[in-house]
C-alpha cells in the first residue's frame, strides 16, 4: 500500500477536483479519517441520541450546524458535499444513486454527522507491534450483524455490527489496553472469544468483508463497528440519507495521535 | 462526613419518601452521582449538540425519552421527578420556585439529562493518595466564569466554568492521570497553573464557592464543571427548565468505578 504523505488538505483538495477518486485507505498518513451520515434535521435528535447512547459503534467526532457543510471542529474550510470522493443517496432506506459531488442533493434542513473509524485504532495496534492479517494479506475486515442490541432512540435500533480480527494470544492484552486510548474510534473490544456467545455462527462466514485465517492459538476478537448506524438507520428507512461510499473516507486535520487526548 | 453504605435503591427510596432531604455528599458511598437538566423537547437538541461539543463540562451520561422520568441505562426502575430532594424550577431564566417533588411539572415533552459530576473524580482522586484542601476542610470548591468560551450549539452558548483545587506540585500528575480515566465526570483537567490565562484575575476571590488555601508548592489545578451546562442554559432564556438544587444530586446505581470502563 503506497501511502500519501501531504497534510489532509491538499488531499480534500485533490478529492475535490477530481483527481483522487478512490478508496482513502494510505492517504493523510496518521490523520483521522471518519464516517459520515447526512440527515434530515427532523431525523437528527433521535440519531445523535442514538450515538450517545451507542457510543461504542457510534463514536461521534463531529455534528455539524444544521445546513453547514463545513466541519469546524476537525476540518475548518472543508466542504462535505465535496470532499469526500464518492456518496451513496438514500431514499426511504433504498439507494437512489452513487455521486461524487453531492451539492445538487444538499438542503438547509440537512445535519452532517462525522463518526471515527477503525482506521484509527488499526494504526495504533500496528504501531504498537500488534500484527493485523487482513492488513498484512490487504483484505478487508470481517464483520457480522450480532446478537447484542444497540439501545435504541426514537426511530432507530438495531444490532450491533462487529469487525473481528484474530490476534495472537500473548498480544491481546495489549490490543485492548492500546484500542481503549480512542473511544472516538471504537475504543476497546466489546467482545473477546466466543463467536456463539454474541451470535455468530460460523466465524468463516463474516455477513460483510473478508473472512480472515487464523494461526494456531489467534483468538477472535471484536471490536464494534461504524457499519452499525448506517445499518440503523437505513432499517428505519429514513426520507433521506447521505453516505459516504464504503472505504471512501472522510480525511480530517486531527492527528490520530490527538484522537487519544481530546 | 458520615457516609451512608446503603444501595443508591435504598437512598432513592428514603428520598423519594421524604426522611432524607439534605445534600447527597457521603451518600451513596462509591456510586456515581449526577447534576439534572431537564429541558423541553424543542430545546433538547441544541442542548444534546451542546454537551456533544463540549463534553469535558458536560459529560452526558444519560438522556432520558422525552416524557419519561426514568433514567434506565443509569438507574433502573428510579424517577427523577420524586427521587432528587430538591429541584429548581426556571422559566426564561427566572427560578420560580424551589421543590421536593416535580410531578406537578412533569410534561410530555420534557426530556431529562443527567451529567456526571466531580464527586466520582474527588472519589478517585482521594482514593489514589491525593489530597484535597476543601475535602479536609469541609468546604467547597472554587469555581469561575473563565475566558474560554464553549463551542456553541444552536441557543446555546457561554463560557467554560471550572473548579479549581491546589495540587501539591508533585501529586499534579497524578491528578492529571486520575481523573482522565473518567471522562464522563469532566476528565483530565482543562488547565493547570497560571489562572490569569484562563481569565481568572484573582485566586483567592472564586464567582462561586468558597475560596480555597494554597500550602506552599501547591499548584492550582482546573476542571470543567458542571455549573456551566446549567449556567448556559438559563443564560438561553430557555422557557422552561428543571434541575436539582446544588448538592442535592441524583444517585444512580453505577459504581464509580465501572465509570472508567465504560
Amino acid at each position: 500500500m503506497s501511502i500519501d504523505r501531504r497534510h489532509p488538505r491538499e488531499i480534500r483538495a485533490d478529492i475535490r477536483n477530481g483527481k483522487l477518486t478512490g478508496v482513502t485507505a494510505g492517504l493523510g498518513q496518521n490523520y483521522v479519517q471518519a464516517n459520515l451520515a447526512v440527515l434530515p434535521k427532523a431525523q437528527a435528535y433521535d440519531f445523535l441520541l442514538f450515538c450517545q447512547r451507542n457510543p461504542r459503534p457510534c463514536p461521534l467526532i463531529e455534528v455539524c450546524d444544521a445546513g453547514s457543510a463545513e466541519p469546524a471542529g476537525v476540518a475548518a474550510g472543508a466542504d462535505l458535499r465535496t470532499d469526500v470522493a464518492k456518496f451513496r443517496i438514500y431514499q426511504h432506506g433504498q439507494q437512489i444513486a452513487e455521486v461524487a459531488d453531492v451539492r445538487p442533493y444538499w438542503r438547509e434542513d440537512l445535519v452532517a454527522f462525522l463518526l471515527g473509524c477503525s482506521f484509527t485504532f488499526e494504526w495504533a495496534l500496528l504501531d504498537a507491534g500488534v500484527r493485523l492479517w487482513h492488513v498484512e494479506h490487504g483484505k478487508g475486515v470481517a464483520m457480522w450483524r450480532t446478537s447484542i442490541a444497540c439501545r435504541p432512540a426514537g426511530v432507530f435500533h438495531g444490532p450491533v455490527v462487529v469487525s473481528m480480527r484474530p490476534i495472537r494470544a500473548a498480544d491481546v492484552p495489549k490490543a485492548v489496553t492500546t484500542s481503549a486510548r480512542f473511544p472516538g474510534a471504537h475504543g476497546a473490544p466489546i467482545h473477546i472469544g466466543d463467536p456463539a456467545a454474541i451470535g455468530i455462527a460460523d466465524i468463516t462466514r463474516p455477513d460483510y468483508g473478508d473472512a480472515q485465517e487464523f494461526a494456531p492459538g489467534d483468538v477472535p476478537v471484536f471490536w464494534a463497528c461504524g457499519v452499525t448506524p448506517q445499518a440503523v438507520a437505513l432499517a428505519s428507512k429514513t426520507p433521506f440519507m447521505i453516505t459516504h461510499s464504503p472505504g471512501h473516507m472522510f480525511i480530517t486535520d486531527l492527528p490520530n495521535a490527538a484522537l487519544a487526548a481530546l
